[in-house]
């Protein structure tokens, strides 16, 4: 039996799995769930998250596990993906948990409200906006001086802060406005062969 | 030179790493700092961490890390408190990523704003009430039959959850209806030799 990846297809946190169990060559079934369909709320589904969120994966053994970072990081100990050096492991993990915290509720979720929603920008919570914002200037402050967020190489902290920056124009988001998150995401994605956003034009 | 430590003690994020230190005998120095005084804010705190938040430590040679779960985890490794089975490894890591985006934004918040800034049942968001009630039910239902989140003993992810949940009572949740999980917190309070908070009191 091999693994089984429940998946939506247009979540960052969905496609980060993804990347990552590509990368490393993992042989794996993707099971496509829409999480606006209601299916991550049905029993069937809560038996393998009982948060009910994708991404979630069954083993092979029938075990579980969910939460986007900690299924990367199950993959991901002990290859190229995760720095060597403690410190800089450390500094992935710094990354990883400030992403599902002080990222992703703020850039993702203006994403899904005006994508998905359909709502306007005036009807969001201005706060979506403000540390939307603040996260994109964080980043663009640990970027400097360095080409990866984490360690000396494309590590889990970058394929996890990729995945809704590159998408941050679909949250209203202008990335130009950060010239080092805007080469990043184009680093990031040549490194995971991934089509090149073309919300991120960065000047010659 | 040593270990600093820059945490408010009210702050169950900065608290989960105390505990870890002082469990794994960790010499550091403790620099209180008050979230409410605008100290987080200063230039002199964002040079230890840009993101302005607390807990953030400043190693001998002067590097820094942030993100409570992310300083346990680098003292954590190689410890009793990361089990050494991979699998449950990762569903530490699970309930770590977990903690910090479906509970720490709605149990810790809720009991902010009550207690702290002071505002009535009534002004708080309902949202606050209903994702704090789900992640409650959510580890309840996670210590169906075992006695520690992660593993077959004490790990990061008690230490991590068990610093907001023995202070929900504060948020205005009650404890009591989550009997498993009182039963734990209790568990967790003796192995970590902290006071017994008396928010939670089982029957017999």
């Amino acid at each position: 039996m091999t693994l089984t990846v429940f998946g939506d297809s247009t979540s960052g946190n969905c496609l980060k799995v993804k990347w990552v169990l590509d990368r490393l060559e993992v042989d794996y079934r993707w099971t496509e769930i829409d999480v606006r369909s209601g299916l991550t709320r049905r029993p069937e589904f809560l038996a393998v998250n009982p948060s009910g969120q994708v991404p979630a994966v069954v083993f092979g053994d029938g075990r579980t596990l969910s939460q986007s970072n900690a299924i990367m990081t199950f993959y991901g100990e002990g290859t190229p993906l995760v720095p060597e050096d403690r410190y800089e492991r450390a500094r992935m993990f710094e990354w990883l948990f400030w992403e599902q915290y002080s990222h992703e509720p703020y850039i993702a979720v203006r994403r899904y409200q005006l994508g998905y929603l359909k709502k306007s920008p005036d009807e969001l919570d201005p706060k979506l906006f403000e540390r939307g914002s603040a996260a994109l200037a964080r980043m663009e402050q640990g970027l400097d001086g360095r080409d990866w967020l984490a360690g000396g190489a494309l590590s889990l902290a970058d394929i996890a802060l990729v995945a809704y920056t590159r998408m941050a124009g679909d949250g209203g988001f202008d990335l130009g406005l950060y010239p080092r998150v805007c080469a990043w995401v184009e680093r990031v994605e040549r490194a995971l062969g991934l089509d090149a956003s073309t919300r991120c034009l960065v000047p010659a």
